[in-house]
């Protein structure tokens, strides 16, 4: 699934995602929080007792990649291992007409020569702090949801705040179990984050979009990045050691990263939402998107470089959700979801104390479903990433609502406004990466047409919006009269607040402001009536399943560092053995059988230097971890707490995994640890990274 | 537009086609029909006064493509010329793994090696009768809607029929201005079709779904197929005389060809149900189509061979109703038809007798959206081509209602299933296209999963279709169980008739009777809610407009045979002059403009001959005339009556022509017919085509 382990973005994300809570498996299913780590099944199936040296060394060593997705530090200089393709991002905004690195890799050949990454930030969990109770008291039993909302909303950001100060570390409430339980995490961050080494896009995405979320694959999916502190390459105490061998058949692995988001403790109300209404949405959008992208590629060479990373992702999260939406369809994955719900239902039911407590939480969701529902269109095209598109409108929004918010105290605002979170917010903000403005324009076309089709073209706000013209005239416009393109600009009108926004003649500006009271009135009405209620009554089943099915449970994935485990293991597709491992001579073998044509072409460099490869190097691997989109780029450990192998994908029967884990068949897939010294060694003149890397 | 210009269906057509009657313009707007030319027009400003015999030698010499498109005979011995996109169908399902005619082209050396079309029918028009009075005496005012639509129904079966019966011509009564008229069609039908010439893909579809719809233009979309009859080269009385120059600057052309649809009529209610809800819904049918065949054609080099004519289609048809949305969306647009509507309802409301007589129209056609608005999902997936997907489930409907419609009186039959129709659905059922169960399996699992959410999972009937599996795992059990792929089987079938379609085990056509009661309810729902109300409606503004504003004007597309005219002619764009034509030494200018790659490949042949083509040859030009989807092949003639060119495409601004024509932007594109014949000599080593041709 690769793509699909960089989440679609974080901040979609913090407004959709509900942490849900699921059933412990008999297996070897769970993304545990490492302040609650499943001590007793490690035990006794693999016989492994995690020291609290072993688990803060991990846990110290993984790494999150904001724009979305995991790594790990690598080197006490600093190295950071990813995916390339969490780290295409970057790669595609330090790019050039004339310096594709995203597609032709990159070779710092000294630090000199490590391109900064303009708005790359890194985060190293530092500590975890359960802060329920406090989260928990402020919201009165007799308080409105919207009253709830708030009061929540305040305590955390008040408790974020502290803590910042305290501490000086990134500081975020994580609402875990969908509202069973907060806690408080702590990062330190890192903002100066330089490339230092990307192979080639065709053989990091080897197979294409056709291979993603397939097996057996062949990619050498990763790429290398350093984190700088003054200037200076890192320092780094906790980072993983290189392990001489790799990961071995049938050995027990971890993988430590940042799994996006999973809907597992959702209600059948809600699986059949997500079945039925909003997976089936989604889904049309992102074929909009791939569409409109597919057409500005087609406009020449560089259309097609420019607009490439947009279109790979999209293709990936189209692939990976029509994989969630195809599990949900077929009545035998839902049965026993159906089946566990009635029977707790029942027990509830028949227990006074519990049906008081907890009885009414699946009528609340079903009701908060039938809400979401109703207000879908208009919260999608208002204020998701469903909406008016293109990084510039996305700025004039935040320049827009920062003005207004920095009026507001800290525990009233937006929560992306808040005081913890304004350094990475500037960080985007001011952000120096290239925008294109006929991709621009592609965007906002296609969006405005998009916004007009959801809110109907006699919306009197769609009419201010389209100003009289058709959406491609009007967005030519917009485009043409915006300066937001600059820098020093956005910083101008940031620093001149509400009198510079409300003066600014700026057509983006002016339209981020007529649209921003319908996109607050939608969000509002979003969160007190679908996320508010939902939070509650995901809370009385978490706790109802903690009363009833003890605590040994872990939290929906809530794009916050888990720990997963497994076994190096191939499985069963339609009665074929699928083997665990491929080898990097397999990978000629691989583009042969597919004419080396299309996705199937190997880079010259491959070709070059066939003959140094040692062919029967391990390269791609699967295990029975439990992942999902943003574990992308995860450190697969052994016991011994070293670097294994890093994850990259999840093949086609794991992306139900979303709603449902199922061992026999789901695998995480992974570059193995050995490959990527062979290829550093003796495809890319990179020795000495290799060493750097310890090998 | 190219492939705009080929129907989407006729079928679909037939089913949704609601023929709208539109006022005279100034200009050069207009489909007239044969029976009622604009002949005063044609006086006034071109001076131009077509006899009884340019009429009927024109009329005769135009050829209908059942497939979806236009042609016509250019040759005594049968031939007759269309554009490669309208002989695709034909071409794609003659050739073979190792024989990609559609993609190589094609060129018989004698008649015997001319391949026959295995389920190609043209028709030409011989005559039209006004059947008016009768059809409309059969529908009393008392009537309900559901007793209208039978009566209607069941006395144009009987025209029909009648007709048949006494001249041996297929006979379609056609409904024109939206049922303000009614007039019976008769053709001569030619049923053996063989292949004589195609050029290659590559020069065709030169530039591709980039350059669709855009101007200028380097493409000879063009194919030559020869009408037999008993086993002869059919001998034409009526066929266009080649003619010496051409088609020249400003000068006045003819185009004789079958626009599919069109909607001018449309009332506001009706414009705006298609700009917000019908566009938008086809349009995301239309790109989950495209992904899916996409996606299928990716799988390798002859899924790529089998999969691309369904993923042109799609491309083609996506690009043209993005056109027409993007224009209804455009206020500036929309002005004008409100203000008319307006004045003319004004005008309506003030005369008690119009009032009486018509007053009622726009509300009820108001009403009849709505109820379609309702409808649109459920009648969709059961009863048009968004439904359940392939040629399989296709021939398993039509053999499951073929046996219970043949037991009905043909009055009362489903249309496509009278006795006048009958022909015709027979060569489709047993056509020997092959069928590809990849292909099949790709679209049936789709297309189960788009009913599933179009009609909820949990819906009953959903269930018993799935059968409690995923709809790739019931897609994967319906091809492998089925054995409608041999033409034998379908023939036992529908020789059985009811008996042997109640006790066949076949899953497709147990599937196909599962639906069938759900489909055709919704259907006669469609039909009595929907399209009899409207037609009774339309039949009001029809006649208002006639007493209102006089008799000349031309009805709306109905892919029956129309005569438009106009003038060779550029135009306007962003300010830009748009030169008439281009040249065949253009099209390598073009190719290396673009890189000589991607759909801008010319084909080996074209660089191997490239010294002794004529560069200045006219290749490509535009004229005012009003065309649309369907028209595609269509031949322009000139005053004398000869062949000139042949359309193909319409420039991006002629798409909003489906509600609005425009004589500044709207430009019909054609091949030129001197290039056809330069091709034929200097590329194609086919002089003796040429010859054939009168060259």
């Amino acid at each position: 699934m690769s793509r699909q382990f960089r989440m679609l973005t974080p901040f979609l994300s913090f407004l959709l995602a509900i942490a849900a809570m699921a059933p412990i498996g008999q297996s070897d299913e769970g993304m545990w929080a490492f302040n609650h780590l499943p001590r007793q099944q490690l035990k006794a199936k693999y016989d492994f007792e995690p020291t609290d040296a072993w688990v803060n060394h991990v846990m110290k060593s993984a790494v999150r990649f904001n724009s979305g997705g995991s790594g790990s530090f690598v080197s006490s200089t600093g190295l950071v291992l990813t995916n390339h393709h969490v780290g295409a991002d970057t790669l595609h905004k330090v790019s050039t007409a004339g310096n594709d690195y995203y597609r032709q890799g990159f070779r710092a050949r000294t630090q000199a020569d490590e391109p900064k990454a303009p708005d790359l930030e890194l985060n190293v969990l530092q500590s975890i702090e359960d802060v329920t109770t406090r989260v928990t008291a402020a919201v009165k039993p007799e308080m409105t949801p919207a009253a709830a909302f708030a009061a929540r909303q305040a305590v955390i950001a008040t408790i974020e705040q502290e803590s910042l100060q305290k501490t000086g570390l990134r500081s975020d409430v994580v609402t875990l179990y969908q509202g069973g339980q907060y806690h408080l995490y702590r990062y330190k961050k890192y903002t100066d984050i330089r490339l230092v080494w990307a192979p080639e896009f065709a053989i990091a995405f080897f197979g294409g979009d056709p291979d993603n979320f397939e097996y057996p694959r062949y990619d050498l999916d990763v790429c290398l990045f350093r984190a700088y502190e003054n200037d200076q390459p890192a320092k780094i105490e906790h980072f993983l050691k290189w392990s001489k061998a790799g990961a071995a058949d049938n050995e027990l692995v971890f993988v430590a990263g940042h799994p996006g988001r999973t809907d597992r403790l959702n209600t059948m109300a809600a699986l059949k939402f997500n079945r039925d209404i909003r997976l089936p949405y989604i889904l049309d959008w992102l074929r909009r998107e791939e569409i409109m992208l597919q057409q500005y590629s087609q406009d020449g060479e560089e259309s097609y470089r420019i607009g490439k990373e947009d279109l790979f992702g999209v293709q990936n999260s189209r692939k990976a959700l029509l994989g969630q939406l195809a599990g949900l369809q077929d009545a035998g994955i839902l049965a026993p979801k159906a089946k566990a719900e009635e029977a707790l239902r029942a027990r509830v039911a028949a227990d006074p104390r519990l049906k008081a407590e907890y009885g009414s939480a699946w009528q609340r969701i079903e009701q908060a479903k039938q809400v979401q529902t109703e207000l879908l269109q208009e919260y999608s095209v208002l204020e998701t990433r469903q909406g008016i598109g293109g990084a510039l409108f996305s700025i004039a929004r935040t320049l827009v609502r920062l003005a207004a918010e920095n009026e507001k105290p800290n525990t009233q605002r937006l929560r992306e406004f808040s005081d913890s979170a304004r350094s990475s917010l500037v960080l985007q903000l001011y952000s120096s990466a290239p925008i294109y403005d006929d991709l621009e324009l592609a965007k906002l076309t296609d969006s405005l047409g998009y916004l007009t089709e959801k809110l109907g073209a006699d919306s009197p706000l769609v009419q201010a919006i389209l100003a009289g013209k058709g959406p491609a005239a009007r967005a030519a416009d917009l485009i043409a009269g915006t300066k937001l393109k600059a820098v020093a600009e956005r910083e101008r009108l940031a620093k001149g607040g509400t009198a510079a926004i409300e003066s600014s003649t700026d057509p983006l500006i002016q339209l981020a402001r007529l649209l921003d009271p319908a996109a607050r009135a939608i969000r509002k009405k979003y969160e007190e009536q679908v996320v508010e209620v939902e939070r509650q009554a995901y809370g009385q089943i978490a706790r109802v399943l903690f009363e009833v099915e003890g605590p040994d449970r872990y939290p929906d994935a809530t794009f916050t560092l888990r720990l997963s485990f497994g076994t190096v293991k191939g499985y069963l597709e339609n009665g074929q053995r699928i083997p665990p491992w491929t080898t990097m001579g397999g990978a000629f073998d691989h583009a042969a059988r597919h004419g080396n044509r299309d996705a199937w072409v190997l880079p010259e460099s491959w070709h070059q230097h066939r003959s140094k490869i040692a062919a029967a190097t391990p390269y791609n691997f699967v295990s029975t971890c439990d992942i999902i989109g943003g574990n992308s780029g995860s450190p697969v450990i052994n016991r011994a707490g070293e670097f294994v192998g890093i994850i990259f994908d999840g093949n086609v029967q794991s992306l139900i995994g979303n709603f449902v884990y199922d061992e026999t068949q789901n695998r995480a897939v992974s570059v193995h640890s050995s490959s990527i010294i062979e290829a550093l060694t003796n495809i890319y003149d990179a020795a000495d990274l290799a060493q750097e890397l310890g090998k």
